[in-house]
């Protein structure tokens, strides 16, 4: 992540996402804490699956876990600042996906994420992404 | 407060705020949980805070605590649908005054919060609260 | 709660919870955050549900809902000091109790919490509490 | 991690902790919330920090900030069920070490996350771990 300079630039996300940030949020250090800047992440993904369901009726009601999640804190994030997420997918594999995230504030990278998800089945704890969920994850690359 | 109607309108409120949910404040019941509408009450305030002090440079950096906090929970809370909040000050003593908030979603109350909040001096528990945060404060009054 | 000076003695409490404070319940402050005490009280009263469903199989797995929460905080919490919470059942209606809760640490009492709790029927918003549950209830009054 | 089968095992790890899972750890899957995750790794960490200050006088008040962390999730995580968590150094570089940490929820490993600690300088962004600490660290390492 962080020795790929595409990252640090939030135009080259495939979707981007505002969320203010919230005085629970800081810890006693008075920045956003660690493990709050995950949380700004989760939302973001959340979000993005929202939307993608809301976009591509035909790919139903697909179910992810998260198996990895890497985190590097480039900077320290403020409050009441808003945050802006980008989110882009680096990579389909069989049955699980990459997704690469940046948090910036004020236009400088704060944080970046990168998240494996899991596709799981309705009985089994891996399911093949199907065709059109792929298809759909394809239009959201990273750029650059 | 759940016994004021006027409390359940969110046109009654002095200042408002849009708070959008996070996939955090839900618990396993799948609702907002009662805990995170308290972050989504606390956040109105600490905003509120920062724009009167924004609004009104002469009342300086005023420190206060929170001394009482009631909930009445009127309604199920949903993700992510957005909060909008309602804040009003509801009286104010010789040190401390009484907030009263709202918090909305497509209209409709879902719960409301008063708060006792106690202006802390520098070296006391308590200190009156001066004559130019006093009349910042005046200003936003319960309606109807 | 505050004018009861029954509720700032851990000892007049019916039954009592030991939870480790977190570095996450601290806030800018650096003292435990407002916010934070009512997860401690929630977990305190989820925690209380648990053992009260273990220890009497003939009440079943009743629904409840909070209603309404008021917290008096007395003091500054800290952090990693253990928490000490009592519980204590207040008084007991149709189809709703009022539960006292105390947060104590090394032995002071931090913050009071009373909490409505509504029991759900499972068609209808509210039911009358069982006989069975009632008389679980009851055995856990506020002492002294 | 995931495929160093040493870190599956908690005695493997130099020091350990136990932290009593919440409800607010749970989200709507019923299961830990991987956010919550981090939250049990970050309270295992601030706990060390503690603990080794503690044990060791000389090395004074060291100030790290985490500059990178990965989570693998090798298991659901469950609640009200105690987490055992494990600490140990995986190494120690020039001014920052990496520390492997691992969540067991019944004797199960649960999840397994690596972080990389930055010393900072009191007015340098990082600054080289003095001897004191650095054989304070040493004596935690992975086993097996």
């Amino acid at each position: 992540m962080r020795n790929d300079p595409r990252r640090r630039d939030l135009a080259n996300y495939a979707w981007t996402l505002e969320v203010p940030t919230r005085f629970e949020d800081m810890d006693p250090n008075r920045h956003l804490n660690n493990v709050a800047v995950m949380r700004l992440f989760e939302e973001t993904r959340v979000r993005f699956n929202w939307k993608l369901r809301a976009s591509h009726p035909d790919i139903g009601h697909p179910h992810f876990l998260v198996g990895h999640a890497s985190v590097d804190y480039l900077a320290e994030g403020e409050y009441p600042t808003l945050a802006t997420m980008g989110y882009a997918v680096l990579s389909i594999g069989t049955s699980s996906f990459r997704v690469g995230k940046g948090l910036f504030q004020k236009g400088k990278c704060v944080a970046l994420c990168d998240t494996v998800m899991v596709h799981r089945g309705e009985t089994t704890p891996t399911a093949p992404i199907p065709p059109a969920l792929r298809s759909a994850l394809e239009a959201f690359p990273l750029k650059g």
